[in-house]
């Protein structure tokens, strides 16, 4: 009889225990002001939702979907639940009407009361009524009655009016549906800005009706029409959330220039092929100006927000000092460097904006005395250029720290903060000046499988960082609350959990994936860029065309797994009592680490995508078996022997390295553990 | 330290051992012929596609589909893999062009050969064509070099021209995103009809534009409006996929009376409330059938297919029987019966729909010798019904052993043939008479979060056993195949599995749902109508509206994990060797569920939706405990005591009653332990 018994990490250690359950309330981001009570608000059929206040489509429509998501989540069909009387269960007030583009600074803020018969909810604005049916949604509980919300006053407002995420389409060409279910988590933690970088290098994804070669010639085929862009900003709208659109010059736009080689500053042609690029767009021809204004002409009309994006990073300038035409230019306007030629661009391209009635938006590097104060910097170098940029009298959004695609964990982005460092001690009047952040998702290695997982929901925690008060900083907090929300998630459509089964699925074409899941949730991508460094090293080129279906592509970004085994290892070894059980825990997780390469083993080598894995595998099992023989010892509180030790401290740092652009994400608690294992005590903790 | 340790019987019994692999090739439906070679043909960027014959933008749009689906289901991107060369790596053929409406009984046979080089794909319809294709993405597998698919020759033709799928939007209405996901894994495996159930007592759900009293008072506002509808069509053409409309009449019509009363046989008013009704249309009154024409005459123009239903079963005449107008028009009219009255409607109607260019389609009971030959009959009572109807002269399609919602479990319906009891004796020319047949997916306990999992992958063992040879009847390859399938289809987008998760959270909303998931797998819905028979037995009245959220209605239909526990007894209980490795396994499994309860019972009283789950929790710890017991017995070749066997028995003949409207599916195998241990022999299987 062929009979499989595998068990899984992943429900290993998945689940909390009984009693380990969120703080209440389990919201994200966390209110500035809470009051909990101890009643409850029964959810029944007879729920009705009135509003009062000026006639608003876009609110009504809101009101929908949160009677449609209230309905889904909790099987109550409020079909007829929009009441006009004040007798309704949700009391919404607002004495404003949305407006017709939504405005940079708009008051956001909300005052929610839930007694057990009624919710008041009111708010000067509708983007607070948003935001607070957002809240309510997540108050939602349920007990051995039924549904309910529990009785709260919570008054609510924003830390920092601009709450961005940056999501690149360049690169990666990502699908509106993909995007629409962004936005609605976006929605649900309170963000109000996606920062579209619409084109790159890689790829020009808008379809311009003045310059067609753009997307004809620019791009595979996959690009936004205006109308599904019209469409698109329309819900955006809907969610108060602003679309802040990102023309990138002069560099990172060679995408441009294959159906415009007049724009750049080298002999072209220009092609859609992998590999870096120094193309740059010429700021000494008046055609490039020329083009910039009616370019900016057609897409200012079709995107509404008062600000544009114009990139302006990373121009390494090799076209420009190649280019004879354009080194006398620099000589003849007494430019000393690339830098001064680059403002005199930006410069000119503020001019063109301002004609269009748009505020300018750029990367660090657009910084420059020469410009207006209007100009609007985003710091993807860190808080100091952003306080630099403040006591210019520059309003700045931070974004260093908040790489989406650089594999940080949730606490790492948590703990960064717009006001810190060099930002703190600036006077309160250059503070105002610091508008807020962005969490930025740049599409090197993202597709639209993977997207969730690479933005959820780490983003939520850089949400929480903006909306709520400095003061909300447990990380531990934050952690069991963001994995309520992620569960909530999945009711908003969003794939960041479900995409990992059928991609370990493809791998193996097999039944047979747990052993491979029990892998994939102990691994994590490399972090930073040691990804593109990797493919540098061995002289690859990156192809943007490249299938992205290995495991470091589906792998989570953060491993749950681990970061709970961490936590059980760390409470282990700290506490002096109930060892034994806690120790019988850490065990079977071991257990079943050290016996998952005899499982995945036969099924390695027949796929080209885990073949690839099997040192990862081999490593996973020695660190389950080092973390066994550590915690006998621990256990029995005998020392464990030295040269053991050293044997297998060698072994973690082997396993430490990357391998197949992967990290095994458990080697350090079974460092822990094995270096604990040097002086251990009896179990009863009596010595040590 | 909190540290969980569970494990998921899921995780346990999901994946067959090594070498346990679907047959080859994993096709589902099987072709009609199948000739597999040793090579295979790499898949890579360069892969392309060429058609050759009549320009044809349906058959355009499929190929456009399957590149797409090929580049989301191997990561490779095909963005240009559109060619017009004949050294396209996939060349096809067809010399017809689709049909602007697709016709009943089209040739859908293709022919499909695989070589290391090349893919040949030709068809005399483009129908062909599109199921072809199909089978080309289902035959791509991955191997050690990368993704390819393997040399056949393949020639394939559909056994029956009818098969279909019923899906009643009436009862619960069904969004129009969640059907076309559905004519998507219906195009998968090649059935070909939608029988689309719009409406029923309990809501109307199609506009109306000449009476719009239909959708507005005769529904909860949930409907399709035409444009939707004639887009919805249009996609089920695009995917090979006939729209048959049924328009249910005199009975099963309430939500037509609420707006339009005066049709009705009854004195009204007519209401959308729960329970019962007796409400019929006046058969009697030419204002009916003056309303069914002006009803028509919008439908079947809406409606491009040549056939429509009007359903016709089940009425109960308690309404004819109280009308004495009807009872004396049936006096005048020789009528001796409300059958008579119903053939007499019947007539009436089939004249209005030829008058309008269509063919009749009804349910068994408007089988009436008065009817022309053009009407097909729908048995839902019986292959006999069938092959009267075929002696009769009538054509028809079975329903019956083909309904999803009576939660049989796949093996059951494949065993199910439209041509075998009395249908087996007919002679040739009545045998063609009987076209096919449709599953029914009726939706009294459907709704849009469940659907996936209640039509697949259940269905697709119907599609086979409408399109395959009558030969192929192996259940066991069915399983291994469907299994395969079944994560294919989550690549289409279906919920089918990916429902269970969220669906167990929002009944605990705790991140602990583990336990509640090891339950979860091994008990499916009461089968047949016991659900609905139990509400009648406590006098509560089924209500349409009511929460579709208990477990019932999220456990899957049938449980993967019951099935290969049940293989994994009666290949340990067959098998004279092995036995210890085969019985390791099965211990594993008991006693994950022996300990289950303990885990589940700290949650259980916490949410109104898993209190009643308690019983059945605690049988599956009884049940896991004495196949413990029993396995040991057998293991050391003991006889177990006739006292301890009858007590357990009697256990398990308790845990055999439905609980929750749920069975436990695991009693009968551990059952087969306990009975065996009466009997045990060493496990070395030397004595018996």
């Amino acid at each position: 009889m062929r009979f499989p018994l595998v068990a899984s990490v992943a429900l290993l250690l998945a689940c909390p225990s009984v009693g380990q359950v969120a703080p209440t309330p389990s919201l994200v981001p966390m209110p500035a002001s809470v009051q909990e009570a101890s009643g409850e608000l029964s959810l029944d059929r007879n729920f009705s939702v009135a509003l009062t206040g000026p006639n608003d489509p876009i609110l009504e429509r809101g009101i929908h979907r949160f009677i449609e998501q209230l309905s889904h989540e909790t099987g109550l069909g409020f079909t007829n639940a929009r009441a006009v009387s004040g007798n309704a269960t949700l009391l919404i007030h607002t004495d404003q009407a949305t407006d017709k583009v939504q405005k940079f600074g708009t008051d956001e803020s909300y005052a929610l009361s839930v007694t057990a018969s009624r919710v008041n909810l009111s708010a000067p604005n509708p983007l607070g009524i948003l935001h607070g049916l957002e809240t309510v949604l997540q108050l939602v509980k349920v007990n051995s009655k039924g549904f309910f919300i529990p009785e709260v006053t919570i008054h609510d407002q924003p830390r920092f009016p601009w709450r961005g995420l940056l999501i690149d389409v360049g690169r990666h060409f990502i699908p509106l549906d993909v995007l629409k279910r962004n936005l609605d988590a976006m929605a649900a933690v309170k963000m109000n800005v996606l920062h579209w970088h619409l084109y790159d290098n890689e790829g020009f994804r808008i379809e311009s009706k003045r310059f067609p070669k753009l997307q004809a010639e620019g791009s595979d085929g996959q690009y936004y029409s205006q109308d599904e862009i019209r469409e698109f900003i329309a819900y955006a709208h809907d969610r108060g959330i602003r679309i802040v659109p990102e023309f990138e010059m002069p560099g990172h736009s060679r995408s441009m220039f294959v159906g415009y080689p007049e724009l750049a500053s080298g002999p072209g042609p220009y092609r859609m092929e992998p590999g870096a690029t120094d193309a740059a767009m010429d700021p000494t021809s008046e055609g490039t100006y020329k083009f910039i204004d009616k370019f900016m002409d057609e897409m200012t009309k079709l995107f509404p927000d008062e600000y544009v994006h114009i990139g302006g990073d990373e121009v390494n300038g090799h076209e420009w000092d190649a280019n004879p035409n354009i080194q006398r230019f620099m000589h003849a306007h007494g430019m000393k460097s690339n830098q001064d030629l680059q403002a005199y661009f930006n410069q000119r391209v503020q001019t063109i904006l301002s004609k269009h009635h748009k505020i300018m938006i750029g990367w660090d590097e657009v910084l420059h005395p020469d410009l207006p104060k209007t100009v609007v910097v985003q710091s993807w170098r860190g808080q100091q250029s952003l306080a630099t940029a403040a006591q210019q009298g520059y309003r700045g959004i931070l974004s260093f720290g908040y790489y989406l695609d650089l594999m940080w964990p949730a606490s790492r982005h948590y703990a960064v903060d717009p006001m810190s460092g060099q930002a703190a001690s600036l006077n309160e009047q250059d503070k105002k000046r610091i508008l807020g952040g962005e969490s930025c998702m740049w599409s090197e290695w993202v597709t639209p499988e993977n997207i969730d997982s690479r933005v959820w929901p780490r983003n939520a925690a850089i949400a929480e960082r903006l909306w709520s008060p400095a003061e909300v900083q447990d990380s531990a907090s934050m952690y069991a609350r963001l994995d309520r929300l992620s569960r909530r998630l999945q009711w908003l459509g969003l794939h960041h959990k479900s995409a990992l089964g059928p991609g370990l699925e493809r791998m193996s074409d097999s039944q047979e994936v747990t052993p491979l899941r029990t892998l994939a949730e102990v691994v994590e991508p490399v972090k930073d860029y040691q990804r593109m460094e990797n493919l540098d090293r061995s002289k690859t080129i990156w192809d943007f065309r490249a299938p992205l279906v290995r495991l470091v592509d589906i792998a989570r970004p953060e491993s749950d797994q681990a970061r709970q085994f961490r936590n059980a290892v760390q409470a282990y070894l700290a506490s002096g009592e109930k060892n034994r059980a806690a120790a019988d825990g850490i065990r079977k997780t071991l257990a079943l680490w050290r016996d998952n390469d005899m499982k995945l083993r036969p099924f390695i080598d027949q796929s080209f995508l885990t073949q690839e894995l099997g040192p990862l595998s081999a490593d996973l099992s020695l660190l389950g078996s080092a973390g066994l023989f550590a915690l006998d010892y621990l256990d029995r509180g005998a020392q464990s022997p030295a040269a053991w030790r050293s044997q297998q401290l060698a072994m973690t740092e082997s396993a430490a390295s990357p391998k197949a652009d992967l990290l095994l994400v458990i080697v350090e608690p079974v460092r822990q553990l094995i270096e604990a294992s040097a002086m251990s005590t009896p179990v009863d903790g009596t010595a040590r």
